[in-house]
């Protein structure tokens, strides 16, 4: 089953303690779209400016990535610049151009309206009830948001929590929504606001998905070279829900496995710049990945 | 089998956001002992003053601490105190006296010295290795550590590595012993100077226990309160080192379930103060979260 991704296509410039990368393909809808395309179709809504260079795009449409949803505006295109120090925690923004991704109003073409799983990256809540508003009874709708719209745009927020399945965020974030230190706490406080599931992501130090009686939990794969952590988060959501889309099985047990391959993905994306290594592996590598995450955490039971 | 820990036995106050205690029993060779006494007759070797309230030990006693190890020197016993700010990831230390303990010289009863599992808590790294001249062929020895000897008693401490079996170590301390960031080559260099098993634990984050060919990780139990994070290291310890002893199988399929096992002893000790949780949890209790954790974890295979 196919999956639709609307979110920022943006071009990055990051700086690591490891090397650098101009203007290399990045935003939330690329990562999760070069990602969720190793397990199922993915259709793609965003905007980028008359300077993209749309050639580059060719590799995730020969993934089977639909771009008829990727509007190409007259102006520049959002324009990201970043560092990571050495412990590669935080990024330091250094430029933002928004360009003409400050005026998006995403256009759900009619092809993408049936989409059963629908993931709404990291945008404006006000733009994520909008692509609500255009898409037809999807099984699965899963959001995405930041620390800038849980300060600027709470209400809308709360309001697109009570219309989603799921959302992801990273720990800062759910203290910061909730108001609360404590994850456990956190998460029961949003799954009383509509979601069934609620993913909290701590970056290198794993994954939770809380639902309202269970609690699951994914370690971040132990590399040894993390060479660039941007768009990890969005990696693993497009490997969690390019999962549940290919099976199309919303159970508990699938959703754990899901949240694995979401995991096998973000460990994927931070080995290189941009979508690169996403880009490289094959379902031989990604099968190898998550029987590792099963090594890493198996314990036997007591005879 | 029995365990000796050799330690600090101390007496703490501590304030969190959630309340203060003045003058509880603490110390590493105290957690320790309650934790591990759980699983197996433990040993223990320490030093207080005129001043300890000897008869609150009973408690230890009672569940099979033998403290003929433990000395009453003339002087005041090591006392610290100490305050948790509301994220409770870092002590801020607001007083140390060592007391009798700055003259601490462990001597291990003659009864005590073939203990075949032995655990050498966070003291300077001579008295830890005067310790190991004083016990005979124990099957497996381990030691903790922390930044002031890493920084003050690193020639000794390199001497240490290449004589212990195991060591246990907070993630900041691992990447300050190794100068290096990344903890997988943290956990190398480490290997690579004597231990055939290195523990890294993270707090909050879990904790991941490295061997030359393999990695485990085991989660930290998502509480819902966290009441004082003090002794929750050494409640590791002593519910890895006992579950081992218990068992005296030194295989890594029994060094992971040790690895739970102290994990969630970790999680008990941070539900009160000191040691109380310590002291009152029972079997089934334990068993109870141990499977919590393999919940915590469990993902099936695909069909």
């Amino acid at each position: 089953m196919t999956v639709l991704v609307v979110g920022s296509v943006a071009l990055d410039s990051v700086e690591t303690p490891f090397g650098k990368a101009d203007n290399v393909l990045g935003g939330s809808a690329n990562f999760f779209a070069a990602s969720a395309s190793h397990l199922t179709p993915v259709q793609l809504v965003g905007v980028v400016g008359t300077d993209y260079p749309m050639h580059d795009m060719q590799a995730l449409a020969k993934r089977g990535v639909d771009l008829a949803g990727l509007e190409q505006a007259d102006g520049a295109s959002f324009r990201w610049r970043g560092r990571y120090r050495h412990d590669l925690n935080s990024a330091e923004t250094l430029e933002t151009h928004l360009g003409v991704f400050s005026h998006f109003r995403p256009k759900i073409p009619a092809q993408f309206r049936d989409a059963p799983f629908v993931f709404l990256a990291n945008i404006d809540p006000r733009l994520q009830l909008e692509v609500l508003e255009q898409v037809r009874q999807p099984r699965l709708v899963a959001c995405d948001t930041m620390n800038f719209w849980i300060e600027s745009r709470r209400p809308e927020l709360l309001e697109l929590l009570k219309r989603v399945d799921l959302i992801t965020l990273n720990d800062g974030e759910a203290r910061q929504l909730t108001e609360t230190s404590n994850l456990v706490k956190a998460a029961r406080w949003i799954l009383a606001r509509g979601p069934k599931h609620v993913i909290i992501k701590k970056g290198e130090h794993g994954a939770f998905m809380f639902t309202e009686k269970t609690v699951f939990y994914a370690p971040a794969y132990p590399l040894e070279d993390v060479f660039d952590p941007t768009g990890a988060g969005d990696a693993f959501a497009g490997g969690f829900m390019g999962y549940l889309a290919r099976s199309g099985d919303l159970s508990e047990a699938n959703f754990r496995r899901a949240v694995i391959y979401g995991s096998a993905m973000g460990s994927f994306a931070v080995e290189k710049f941009s979508i690169e290594r996403l880009l490289e592996i094959d379902a031989k590598q990604l099968a190898s990945r998550v029987g590792d995450f099963r090594k890493l955490v198996a314990f036997e039971d007591e005879l």
